[in-house]
């Protein structure tokens, strides 16, 4: 180890063209903050690793980038343009991986990227659209010497650990809405709100979906392929983050079938209300009826009709009428039809 | 094996910090009930096994617990937090496995979780949530110590043995309401409130079938997997084991399915009732539109309406009203639609 | 082979406590029937079968049984229990396998269970619930000694055999109830009768599909395996009942999508008798409304009404009233409205 | 090879229990006309291949061909039942393979069977059911000496390409219809003959997926499975089989989901058209609402009511209504509900 | 290499028959443009590659171009056909692959096909349908002389990276517009042109389905199948084509998802309009009762009606009808029913 390097002082060096951090760290402790040009020969020394955070860097930083760390043309490519599925890549002796991010931002779902090449000695990390800054994993990870002195492979399980937790809060507030509605649903059915609610957060799990279930293989991979950057002593480590992103992965599968639930127990409600208000429909035409049929007969203009001379043939008539129009009333209502 | 503690008299040491039950056993028998700090050196003497039962234990008791078998960290942290899916985990030579409990609560579903620490010598659980005590296990094991001679395999068999029997009568139950249900909806289509405990069953259901699923992968793998721990003359157990679950998970999805098949039958009858409501409507109105038309035409004013000074008129049209509503009343009765 | 014990004379003795049969064969041909104690003794001579059938034993019988041919506790367990899945165990060198039956009782489909224990010289089948009886294969086995004399592997295929083909019935008879029911359903849509048969069909076919599904397994194990029990020249009979098992699955997946069509196909014809209802309603209303509006402005008592007047006048009225009705009934007939 | 049979003129022998034809060939040309008793003599002499085509053969001409060939019992029973799905099963050295043929018959699919006995120097064809003669696979063959020269496994590539390229009129004349069908259900919705043919259809193409479905592992294993019976130069033929029923799997595939899409589009637009109406009905009955009305007030016989005796009030009520009427009838119009 | 031919200058040589393009490259750059007959004897000299482009070309050019690279005469009854699922396919030391194009046109998605032979020295590409031509994929690869000098392999590569690009435009016009149509559906529910819309999408993209679905595997084998074909160096390519495929299919899957959640939301919103529409005319139903039985009555002819001689009766009853009317009108409203 070259014990000269880790007596320099750490200083912040942030550049406005997408670099976030650079650090050299030795025995899990920052000894340089260095640009990016200077990286290749920092990491080459043993015992150092090189940490580098981008945001949305420009082509100028990635290739510099690149040069330093000899990484593939095609893994830069998809760095710089985004939109990749989550993956891990082997690239020689160095990883691409590829994650996608979640934040709730105004009740529904923004999704970031995240774009790791790992290699012996550096790990880059390059963030795209909505996501969280990964300096409280650097923190963390800076606060706790021992765990980040294991190396690179602990930075990328600390991360995609990072990325995993914060999937949790998202699904919290969606469950909590879920079940807000139901509650909804079966006491009166959707509205318009309720039906575009449901839509959104269908399509809004879709995607959470997209972007957390390909993770999963990653994970995995990073678990079992014995891939040299990996000790063995840090497989548990992935292993627990597969067994996370599982759990995720089990609870946005619940979510979309208890959507789907939702649908269906709404198309029965609907179905319900549309048949109750065809009921009450039925029940007043039945018992207007009455009046129509009996008052329009004693209208008609007949010389010859005898109740219209009866003296209290008014009140009788009525009477029926009113009765008549009771009995029919109760009739319904028991029936539940009013 | 020390014949020593052997004649130990068995005694009842039960800690207010979650520590349920904490003994040795040699040959099936209770030799001593011991604390957890002294598990260790009990756990060490050939033919020793420790068992220990916790119940949503304190960190401090968790961490002490670790302590004594050398448990990993990430095990520990999954065990202190809980929320986690059923699965199996290898640390080192022992083994970490978790599973989901199940009981009726007023008529929904309330779910536990199981952690169980097993290695040479020792077992440990760790009850979270909705879960009845293992007490019954432990009596049973007890009373049979021939059975509980073989080793800490054999309680682990014990304990996931009566977490999947104790699945059974929730399901029973689910089951029976299940078949009251659809003689109903089958009779009357679903109100309200049949169409609410539609979708709760159909969301507990699904709940219990993410408990119980991955619990298959866990027995399978006790049975296949050639662990240290579990001795071939274990294996038909835990094959028995996983075919309970495999038995319980049929029972759910046939549930699942049966009330798929009762909401598209409920959407059926819900359909056939609406028709059934508009028939009715339809057929009053055309039985009102006699009289409408009729006694309208009667009831208008011209002067020159030979029919109204005719002696009988009013009779005559009174019968021909009285006529054409009962025809057509007794032809829409017999068409089904009144 | 002990030529003695060939020579005794067949005899039935069938127990009260659930033995229906116990015989001996010798080359395909019964040289006696015994009881559940001698079974043992006779199991272990050269070229002997022992074949027992048994219908809802006794523990007492089920114990007895396992004493002779030293069966494992979970075997029996199950076999007493019942309600198991289809599977296929080896225990040592002996087989235990589980099959469910099919029967048509009343409409709906009633199922048995059949357990068998299989080893060199033996074969226990024990039966649960609503199953046909074995005799007719006992029957076909002995009036063909030639096939019976290969020995207990035969038996066990020819018990398979009866069983899967005893599905083919129960089947058949569904195939044409859903034959008559879809003709209905095209026809006039469902009526409630329908809707609860097409419910209790599907909630049958499930059930069958659990009884059959497993059993291509268990099938598929018999004729690969290599199990020492079963010689290479009877793994063309698994073959053949392996491909019945999967003709008869194929034929209830068939069936129970159809019947999934025939729900959507109901969901459209009602969809579509609704409007037809909603039609004629609708025409029935314009009908009424011209005698309504035409009557009641002549039904009004101003002072200053020329038409009231006039000779024909209200033969004029009348005439556009019958003239409009007519007009109107014929459009709607025409535009299939009535 | 005998050169003597390669000069014998062929001869045709049309049995009339079954035998279509049965020929010898040397060298992809016909050498006889045969009597199936001749056939195992023939099929010895090297360079000779038996062909025999069969339909609904009588269980005398089936024995009488199984003697010929050895061909197994279970086979045999399979080609004289029929009912069976397609397999390919290899008895010995011999190859029992099954297939499903399609026609159209008015306008709906008919299904044959095929049953392929293969082995060293011969092939039998069974036909059952609707199914197109292999005259033409034969005059083909035989037009092409030099491929046929082949041998049998040439012959059972004819054949099953044959059968599959038979698929292709029957999917496409479907095709046509569903294209017919989409047309009109998108225009006016599904009527009752649209319902029942959608329904039709769907029963049909289900039948066709489980007729073609298990060919794809037919050829993939003739493919594949180095059979002794076929030439590693007649695997490139086998793979284009299996390419062929991939294709026509995935057509079917795609009418059936197409036939699902067709069957929700028409619910959304019966859905509509039922709206349609009832916005109908509702603009009549506000239309009507207003005659009623105020005919109905001026049809009261009050003594004082002014109106009645104004000179113009009969006008003037008379161009309310009429005014009223026409601006309800052009709103509704404009907002679409009439 | 021969140096000789390197030296040539290249020349355009375009056939009327379907020849597009016909080249040969020695390191990266265009030597001669060729004549198919000179194909095989300039495909044989060291580094040279021969690249050849047809679209729809006549079979004699077909058979001109399988003479002379030994193509197998399945491949080119493939090419010749057309109608091919997307496939890899090894004759000897050549390749054979099939993938499908998409393009939109006037709305709705056109299909082409592309078929490649490759093989040591040559590239022959063959477009059907609605394809775009390969000309800028020449034209990029001309302009990259240091990629294009890989060989065979690299041009492969271009072209499928070509073909699998093209689809993304497509997706993105299909999302904008079922964005739009979301946007529709959940303000408004769906008329007949929305209905007949979202049915066209669906089928289209279970075609393009069809089409990209495959490929998926043809890439992958490409990348991992250790194909003499294609060198270790050009895997990564493989793989990123690989990755893109797998995008686009999800994206895909994605769309089609949400065209069924937009469905189901439809039919909600459908519901819901419906039963707004009947709560209409139930309460205009209700509103029209009050004058119709009130004047009704007042109609009658009754000789003794009180009511009929007070002063200002007919003032009373017009203001119970109005009042009446109004808070039925205003109850309504306030509860959503009007
Ligand atoms: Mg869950
Ligand atoms: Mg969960
Ligand atoms: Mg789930
Ligand atoms: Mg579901
Ligand atoms: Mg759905
Ligand atoms: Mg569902
Ligand atoms: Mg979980
Ligand atoms: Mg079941
Ligand atoms: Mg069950
Ligand atoms: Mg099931
Ligand atoms: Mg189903
Ligand atoms: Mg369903
Ligand atoms: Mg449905
Ligand atoms: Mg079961
Ligand atoms: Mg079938
Ligand atoms: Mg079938
Ligand atoms: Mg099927
Ligand atoms: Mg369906
Ligand atoms: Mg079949
Ligand atoms: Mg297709
Ligand atoms: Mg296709
Ligand atoms: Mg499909
Ligand atoms: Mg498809
Ligand atoms: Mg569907
Ligand atoms: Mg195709
Ligand atoms: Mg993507
Ligand atoms: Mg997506
Ligand atoms: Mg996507
Ligand atoms: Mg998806
Ligand atoms: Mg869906
Ligand atoms: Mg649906």
């Amino acid at each position: 180890m070259n014990v000269a390097s880790s007596t320099i002082v750490p200083t912040e060096a942030v550049s406005s063209e997408g670099v976030v951090a650079a650090g050299v760290y030795v025995d899990g402790r920052r000894v340089a903050s260095i640009a990016i040009d200077e990286a290749s020969s920092w990491r080459g020394r043993p015992g150092h690793v090189v940490w580098i955070g981008l945001h949305e860097p420009s082509l100028a930083v990635l290739t510099s980038v690149q040069r330093q760390f000899h990484l593939h043309d095609l893994a830069i490519e998809d760095a710089d343009h985004a939109h990749q599925r989550p993956k891990i890549e082997q690239y020689g002796d160095g990883l691409f991986i590829v994650a996608r991010t979640a934040q709730l931002v105004g009740g529904s779902i923004a999704f970031g990227e995240t774009h790791l090449f790992v290699g012996e000695g550096y790990l880059v990390s390059v963030r795209h659209g909505a996501s969280t800054s990964y300096a409280p994993v650097r923190e963390r990870c800076e606060s706790c010497p021992r765990a980040l002195a294991r190396g690179e492979d602990y930075i990328l399980y600390a991360i995609l650990d990072f990325i995993v937790d914060n999937y949790s809060p998202v699904l919290e507030t969606i469950q909590e809405e879920v079940e807000t509605m139901e509650a909804l649903v079966l006491a009166n059915g959707m509205g318009r709100a309720q039906i575009e609610r449901l839509y959104l957060l269908r399509r809004d799990l879709l995607r959470l979906r997209n972007a957390v279930g390909p993770l999963v293989e990653v994970c995995r991979r990073l678990e079992h392929d014995n891939l040299a950057m990996v000790r063995a002593s840090m497989q548990p480590l992935f292993r627990d983050v597969t067994d996370h992103v599982k759990t995720i992965q089990e609870q946005i599968d619940s979510l979309r079938e208890v959507l789907a639930f939702a649908f269906e127990a709404s198309l029965l409600v609907g179905q319900a209300q549309e048949t109750a208000v065809s009921k009450k429909l039925a029940s007043w035409l039945a018992i207007i009826a009455v009046p129509t049929a009996i008052a329009g007969i004693y209208g008609m203009n007949f010389k010859h009709m005898p109740e219209l001379h009866w003296e209290y043939g008014y009140y009788m008539v009525v009477g029926i009428i009113a009765t008549t129009c009771s009995v029919l009333f109760w009739r319904f209502r028991r029936a539940g039809w009013l």
